[in-house]
Formats: structure tokens, C-alpha cells, sequence
């Protein structure tokens, strides 16, 4: 199949990278790793074990990568307003688009310029961070659940999960997309925010009896705004409990969204806490701690 | 009167110049200013009109400040665990002790070792930093509202209130101190916390409309946990919006918990956050928001 990456970060490294490594025609746009990548292949190091691509294909614009068989966008939310022209060039009479972007919004986005029909969402629970340009750093899990944007399971979706099982990417395709963002946020509404406001990690977090009773609370929040949403069915109290166990097993994690404010790059607030928070407030559901938060972190971006 | 300063941050040291500039026999405890107040005296530089006092009397220890009339205490709250020892040597048959500390459980504390008939409280609205040594910057306001411990108004309260006012310092005797407490907090909990989280100031919280919001959120919870506490009459709703307008005219002004995190000096927690929200619990009231920012702020703690 042929794959173009659009959004080369860490995310898009490692999957593009899992899926050459698995056989796949994989083309990446670049701009950080760029000379890296086309002087010494792309290294990842992997809690599952290292590889190195030796000859990875990339480019620096998206009209030079050409027509693929399927889209996989990673790019930070912060710069959605240049995805539609990214992804644009890539997309021909078949093409499917399967965006692992976080949080909400971005099917939709991609949905109103290239039609329903042709727009996957997938949720990854991917510990990965950018190494020195040419390297990327797998840190652990990396499962993805994706689905049909229009709902319902699809031979297509199938295929795709199929095809990430093979190259060694645990994936399973989900019916009700929407719950699956949904569960997502539970993890990265409190994760991602708590860790970029504070500059702690998630282990610090969770080891401060007061914070990870915060964590708590925004996690069931969330839980709350999720279920106003009429999702195929209710997502329980007790993810929370699942979510906060597989979190005490990360070592001191730092989430994209603090590495991002660490680095001065700007976060991803509207599709992990704006839209969120209007979705949920439009079904009558105020996720007061939620809110507190977004504005917290919102105060501190640049140029705002 | 003789009166004994102890705790000589800019609180202690800005009323304790004035009360010796107004003709009052004024002894501080110092510590960081001691050797420059020896060498060079105290200089205030005041929006009112900048002074200096050539002779100023002052100590490292308690024990060499004598008996006083009144004790005024400005210590940090985070210090009280050496609060008593400092006053005793100052306490004489008929001493008062006025604590114009922020938060609660200040005048209990005194009450518990020196007899609740000894105490008052007074609300400082003051806004003033250290300068470098042997300087004190008052920028803005200054009045003070007192009254006793024990509650009601005495001829004892008024008088100490007449003296400040003879000083040139506006000073009000009130019959409901814990209300007067609970109004402060109503300031200091956004403002302290919020500036001390974020690293910004008052007018930069207020100038952006999401987190003038969560202030206005946070001092209703505030007013909501006041009013469950029996006070001689509620603190109106519209005490939120006086307190807004006032911080307005405040031009980018730094809470003293903002100057202390960013020193690295520990935080008044426990009398701004953790004693109020006992209170509040305690009578049925959960301050859902004060207790988030009590959770990050604790978080950031140095010797957590």
C-alpha cells in the first residue's frame, strides 16, 4: 500500500517507520529531519527494539510525495489550518485519509474538504518523543483503535488495522469512533495539561496524593462530558481506574503537551480542552475543573 | 505606645515606619535587614511620599526587644512554627498582640499561648515588596481593617485603630474579624495562587477574559464557603465585582505568593488554602476550584 505521512513528529515517525519496516510504500513529508533522514535513514529506538531504515523516501513539500493509496496524518492540532493543503496533494480518486491527531475536530475538518466517505480517525496510545533530527524515541505502548469517521465497521477500516497488525502495530477497528476520542481525552484532558501548567511529570503527578485526586476528578469530568454525547454506549466510572493503573506504569512520562511548552511551541488547547468543553457544554455538562485548566493554560501561550 | 515588630518583611516594616514616623516607640526583629537598618536606617519608598528613618531600633533576637504594649505580628504564615516563641519575650502583663498575617488560624494559634483575651487580627490591604536591604517599596494602598479575636468591638480595638489613623495609616475597627478574614480571602485565594501557578501578574490575569472568569469562579466559591461560616451578616455576591474593579486599578501588581515562589521561598498554603477549605468542608461547602489550585500549587513545593 502506498502510505504518505503527513506530520512527521514523533507519532509519524514511528508508524510510517513500522509500517516500511513491514513492507509498506511509505513517503514522508519532513521539514526538522529532513537532512537527517535523507543522509542517514531514519533510527528508531524502541522499548520493543531498535531498526534502522536505511532508505526512507521523504520531501519537504507535499506535492512532491504524489497520490497515495492512504493518508496517515500526525501533525500537531496547532496546525490544522495548513493541513487541508498538506494533505491535498496526496489524495486521488481512492484515497483514504486516517488522521491520529489528537483530541477533537480534525475528521470533521478533513471531512469538509474531502468528503465524509473518505476520512478514518484513529486513537493512539503511543510514549513517544522526537531524539536528535534522524531519531525517534519509541518509549512504550503504541496501540491504535480506529475507526470510520461516518460510523459503523467497514471492510476498509479492517483492512487498515489489518495491515498495522502485520507490521507489528497492535490495532483493532473500533465501530463507534466518537467513544474511542472520547476515552482518549480521559487520559489526555488531565495528562497533558496538568504536566504543561506544572512542568511535573505524570509520575510526580500521581504520587502527590493531592494532584492525582485532581487527575481523578478531571478524569470523571470528562467521563461525564463523553456520556452526554449519545455514544454507542456509556464509557463506565471505572476506565478511570484502568486509566490512572496504566498510568502508574509509565516512568515519569512526559506528555507531548509539556514537552511542547518546555520547547515554547504552542499547545494543542482547541482539540484536547475547546472543543471538547463546548461539545460537552452543549449537552448541558460543565466540566468546571476542565475549564479551569484550559484557561490556565491558555494564559501561558505565546503570542496570545 | 511600645510596640514590637515581629516579622519584618514589607508588611511588618512599612506599618512598623509608619507607627514611628507618627511619633509611636517602634522595636523590629530583623533578620535580612538588620546589618543595612543598623548602618543606614529605614527608607520607604511610598506612592504617598518617600521617608527614611535615621534611627531605628531593631534586634536579631526576640528576647532583646523587651516588653511591649503591642505586638505586631507580620511573619509568614509558613513560619509559624516559631510564631509563639518569637512573641513571648515581648509579652508582659498587659500586652496586646495584633496579627495582621494572611489567612486563618493565625489569632488562634496566639489565642492557644498567650489567652484569646490578649488577641486581635487585623486585614491588611497593603500592597508593598522588599526593596534591597534597609528598604521597603510600598506601591499602592494600605488600610487596615481590626478587630478582636474574641469578637465584638472594644475600646482596646478602636484605640489601636485610632493610633494607625494618627500615623497617616486608614485603619477600621470591625465587631466580625472572621468575616474580615474571609473577605481578604476572597483576594487572596485567586490572586495569590493564580500569580504564584502561573508566573503572571494581577492585570495580566484580569486582561485575559478566560482567566478573569475562573477569578470571579473562584472568589464565589470563596464568598460561597464564607457564608456558610455564621457570620454577623453575608458577604454580598456583589463583592466579588468591587474586588475585581479595585484589583483593575492595580498596575501589573505581583501578590507577595508570586515573589515568594519565584525566590524559591515556601508558600502560605495552609492559611490561604488548606485551613480555609477545612472550614468551608466543614460546613458542608466544597470549593471545588480553591481546591484544584491548592493541589498544583502544594505540587510545585520545594521538600514536598
Amino acid at each position: 500500500m502506498k502510505i504518505g505521512v503527513i506530520g512527521s513528529g514523533a507519532l509519524g515517525l514511528y508508524y510510517g517507520a513500522m509500517l516500511q519496516r513491514g513492507g509498506q510504500d511509505v513517503r514522508f513529508l519532513l521539514r526538522r529531519d529532513f537532512a537527517a533522514v535523507r543522509a542517514h535513514g531514519l533510527r528508531v529506538q524502541s522499548v520493543d527494539g531498535d531498526f534502522h531504515l536505511e532508505s526512507v523516501a521523504g520531501a519537504r513539500e507535499a506535492s512532491e510525495l504524489g497520490e497515495v493509496d492512504l493518508v496517515l496524518v500526525g501533525l500537531k492540532t496547532f496546525a490544522n489550518h495548513r493541513l487541508v493543503e498538506l494533505v491535498r496533494p496526496l489524495v486521488g480518486e481512492n484515497t483514504a485519509i486516517l488522521t491520529l491527531q489528537n483530541g477533537l475536530g480534525n475528521e470533521q475538518l478533513l471531512a469538509g474538504a474531502f468528503g465524509a466517505q473518505r476520512v478514518l480517525g484513529g486513537i493512539a496510545f503511543l510514549c513517544a518523543n522526537r531524539g536528535k533530527p534522524g531519531t525517534v524515541l519509541h518509549l512504550g505502548q503504541g496501540n491504535i483503535r480506529l475507526g470510520e469517521f461516518a460510523g459503523g465497521l467497514s471492510p476498509r477500516a479492517e483492512a487498515i488495522a489489518e495491515m498495522f497488525r502485520a507490521c507489528g502495530v497492535g490495532c483493532e477497528a473500533v465501530a463507534d469512533l466518537l467513544r474511542a476520542r472520547w476515552e482518549k481525552l480521559v487520559w489526555n484532558v488531565p495528562f497533558n495539561g496538568l504536566c504543561a501548567l506544572t512542568g511535573k511529570d505524570v509520575t510526580e503527578l500521581l504520587e502527590h496524593p493531592p494532584t492525582r485526586q485532581q487527575v481523578c476528578a478531571l478524569m470523571l469530568e470528562v467521563v461525564a462530558g463523553a456520556n452526554a454525547q449519545g455514544l454507542s454506549s456509556p464509557v463506565p466510572a471505572e476506565f478511570v481506574e484502568r486509566m490512572l493503573s496504566f498510568t502508574d506504569g509509565m516512568d515519569h512520562y512526559r506528555p507531548s503537551m509539556m514537552i511542547d511548552r518546555l520547547e515554547g511551541r504552542p499547545l494543542e488547547l482547541e482539540a484536547i480542552y475547546g472543543i471538547p468543553l463546548q461539545q460537552a457544554a452543549a449537552r448541558g455538562v460543565e466540566m468546571v475543573r476542565v475549564r479551569m485548566l484550559h484557561a490556565l493554560l491558555a494564559l501561558g501561550e505565546p503570542g496570545r
